[in-house]
């Protein structure tokens, strides 16, 4: 299970290896940057993004990030309480993925839109035909029972392969979705 | 959902594009050869293997192979009924994964065993600690609600990848599985 102080379940940590160089522990933080395929990978996919969408479970697993929006771009967090948007302009809420992408969309201007998940969010934009590109990130670790990317998920989806890398701590496949 | 005639389930047909060089369905069979890195992996893969373990599931959505060994070399087939065991030789009946595994590795010699499948067997023999490479190849379609390789494997695995190739078919990430 996920949730604050463990945002990405129980040693979850090993998932995110990639995104700091390697090993980290909730309880120690992490401090490392990413390097070589990982950061080469990272390092694209944030240049060519203009504004973010997640989950509101995502935003409260993560402890609310501190307060502090996390990416420096318009972050868009979908939530079935948009009332209880924090005040300080760091996070906007918006009450459903396709007006949160939709927002997103305007605010990156020419850039992408990044829907970070969790899960549901990317399942629903997946299924609301929304997503061109998507990337899986596999760390090479089975995690207990897991947690599925696709659970409850009907919808078939025709992918094509944009590229593939892979880094001691992580694999990368890079798709774009293709439209019926 | 798969059965004989449909081995690999509706439309799964499109998860062993690479191993035929292309589209084919389950009406025309295939005909095709792999190509590029798909003959590659599949090559390699098939030099190494002296013997091969396989679940009865597997065994009747073939359609038991139309009688005959795919593999050309000696195959055990996991089952609860080994009594059942075609005349022939072409197959072996074995009543448990542990015993094929071990049965398939006194015949396979210098050579490697291959867990082909289905997904119960392998997880069976990831969590009995028998397996020390394994596979994911990864075809670009996500198929309805899909069959889950891990479904119910709550064992966490520490893996290190050997190695990643892709094709327009598929993706392979050749992982070791590391031991505790």
């Amino acid at each position: 299970m996920d949730g604050p102080g463990k945002g990405l379940g129980e040693g979850g940590e090993r998932l995110h290896y990639w995104v700091f160089g390697g090993p980290w522990t909730y309880e120690t933080e992490p401090r490392g940057e990413p390097i070589g395929e990982d950061a080469a990978w990272l390092n694209e996919a944030i240049a060519k993004i203009g504004a973010v969408v997640g989950g509101r479970k995502t935003y409260e697993a993560s402890g609310r990030w501190g307060g502090k929006n996390p990416w420096g771009l318009p972050f868009f967090i979908v939530t079935h309480r948009p009332e209880e948007e924090p005040e300080g302009g760091a996070f906007t809420f918006v009450s459903g993925v396709r007006e949160a992408i939709e927002r997103a969309r305007d605010a990156a201007g020419d850039k992408d839109v990044h829907v970070m998940g969790g899960a549901d969010v990317i399942r629903q934009a997946l299924e609301a035909g929304l997503v061109d590109e998507l990337t899986i990130i596999v760390a090479p670790v089975t995690l207990g029972v897991g947690k599925r990317l696709f659970e409850g998920f009907s919808t078939s989806l025709e992918l094509e392969h944009l590229g593939v890398r892979q880094s001691p701590l992580a694999t990368f496949i890079d798709y774009r979705v293709k439209r019926p």
